[in-house]
């Protein structure tokens, strides 16, 4: 039996009820805590702490040990897979994620490979199974990818970017270019989340940090069609489980009912959109997960819980298919005590909510 | 009279008939083109060229010499207001615009007055008039500020923010502060556009570059009551004729219908909305602006005029009520022969749209 014993995160992704909102933060092993700091310093680096699953696993428990979050994150970098297929990935202070050899030549994009996630990601894979063990069933493991569109951002810029004037470029000008990187991007994510769930990931998200960045119509095109190619050929049981997936695209607030047929269990949303309206809009075709604009957490605990009670009231008292999350990542400048304060409050809001609706039902 | 000969502009942003749809490009009067950056170096400086208002109406008219734009947009910066203010804006290489003094204390937001535009910000009015006079009543000549909620994220932040950390904190810890600055800020740009109005400028655009940033809620609270307020504060005609309001949120795409309802005359809509679609959801309340990806500006000419179709099919063959613009400025790195190809693919194709519409009306 590898149901864990707070298994209410899954439980929410699929529309089950629960007795509380599950809450987990997007990034939330990371340099807001200072034990994250302390670790990645022994580390030596960023890199070197995703590639070492025993300092990946420490890093991915400690905001468990502080806060009563719902479920864990895999601690990695979206990056690994464009990394493992050889574009050689580094970090720069200031500047973030860079590729050696971003891709723009015509050769290098034909030779594009997918690599294979149990020889040139094995560490990502014993870094998974490390945290399995280490949870021991007490919340579930959620693993991750980029997502192909992401990903090509990057390796086609050769790190982040403004105006993502040469991905764009290509979009525009060479779109059977880009739909090869995209499709081999595509086949290398769903194998990697496919060993990850084997190693066992009992969730997986996909981050489409970029997306949002595309016209509509290049959208559906260039982002959707690989999440859908992804989502097809994810795992859907391990162990007799459903193993539920979550697609966020930053920014896609328009596009939510597309994105609810692509065959997800769930829809990441970042905090621009309604989380209600969001909920009219994709019915009861998909879980939702989010979303609080990250920035609250600079707030006092008082206004904290303001706004979060705001988030939960809005999505609607039974809270079935609802995971509470922030809208992005947590900000390294957020202070910790303040984390705790939006998880007690998720989930004594969300407790009172349920026992004021059954009250009603049942006077009714 | 004062009606320019080519009013298709005006026009298109009262939903009057036109025989095409009238195209002009957020920054046309940029860093692309080669005697802007001539005039720029002749200046000194890019503020040097906003305060000198010969200057400032020559770079306004050199992409008119070259496109067969319906309309000139005065060359400013947006953050003329708040330097006006006495923050002290001054411009670094890279990083972009900065305020030596940022609004961080009670004392200084307590402080905040209206500027006189007639007195520190007259720079731009003799600008405004010295173009109208170049102009010679060629085409219409816009008007333009920040709004409130994009200013004082300038303002709070001392700069570009990627994270709007301190805006954010002030926004929910001391939403009496931020209500305060943005209150000032508001009557300032209502003044100020109405002063442009004065000076000769027959159309105005408020620029809300960060609203996107804000959520559902807060961005109502904090940026559209504003915008709502300059709009109910705005001279409505002048010699005459209508002086029509243009609205751009970038990323508002999720709030267009309480846009709709501020009162203004057209919405400015970035690339990420199905133009289409914004036009069924704003219905006939308002005109709108927009929507082209500026990155396809980096492909040939042939997939230029390809896309650029693809935005006027989407609004629908009579054109009434748009405006052709990029979703967003456009980009230093464009080659200028690709506008034409823009600005000819925009009169050309919507030329055909109305003949083919107005010849299937007559033969049905």
């Amino acid at each position: 039996m590898t149901r864990p014993c707070n298994d209410t995160f899954l439980r929410a992704l699929l529309k089950q009820p629960t007795a509380h909102t599950p809450v987990w933060l997007m990034r939330q092993a990371g340099r807001y805590l200072p034990e994250y700091c302390e670790t990645r310093r022994r580390a030596g680096s960023f890199l070197q702490l995703c590639k070492n699953p025993a300092l990946a696993c420490e890093v991915t428990l400690q905001p468990l040990a502080r806060f009563e979050l719902d479920a864990a994150i895999l601690f990695s970098d979206i990056l690994t897979v464009p990394d493992a297929m050889g574009l050689g990935l580094y970090f720069t202070d200031g500047e973030g994620p860079r590729f050696e050899r971003p891709l723009r030549e015509e050769w290098a994009i034909r030779d594009l490979a997918v690599p294979d996630p149990w020889n040139h990601l094995r560490y990502v894979m014993d870094a998974v199974a490390e945290i399995r063990r280490a949870l021991n069933n007490t919340v579930p493991l959620i693993g991750f990818s980029g997502s192909p569109y992401t990903l090509a951002c990057y390796m086609v810029e050769g790190g982040a970017s403004s105006d993502y004037r040469h991905i764009k470029s290509m979009l525009y000008q060479r779109p059977d270019l880009l739909h090869h990187i995209l499709s081999v991007t595509a086949d290398a994510v769903a194998v990697y989340l496919n060993a990850q769930i084997e190693s066992g990931a009992q969730a997986v998200m996909i981050f489409d940090s970029w997306g949002g960045s595309l016209s509509a119509a290049a959208y559906r095109e260039f982002s959707l069609a690989y999440l859908q190619r992804i989502i097809g050929r994810l795992v859907r049981e391990k162990d007799g489980q459903r193993v539920p997936s979550i697609v966020f695209t930053k920014g896609g607030g328009l596009w939510l009912e597309a994105i609810a047929d692509i065959g997800c269990d769930a829809i990441g949303l970042d905090w621009t959109i309604d989380l209600g309206e969001a909920r009219r809009r994709v019915g009861d075709r998909v879980a939702l997960q989010g979303n609080l604009d990250p920035a609250v957490l600079f707030a006092s605990p008082e206004q904290i819980a303001i706004e979060a009670r705001k988030v939960l009231d809005s999505y609607g008292a039974d809270g079935y298919g609802h995971v509470f999350n922030l809208g992005h990542g947590i900000s390294q400048f957020t202070p910790p005590g303040n984390v705790s304060a939006l998880v007690d409050t998720v989930h004594e809001h969300s407790r009172l909510l349920r026992r004021k609706m059954h009250k009603l039902s049942s006077s009714a």
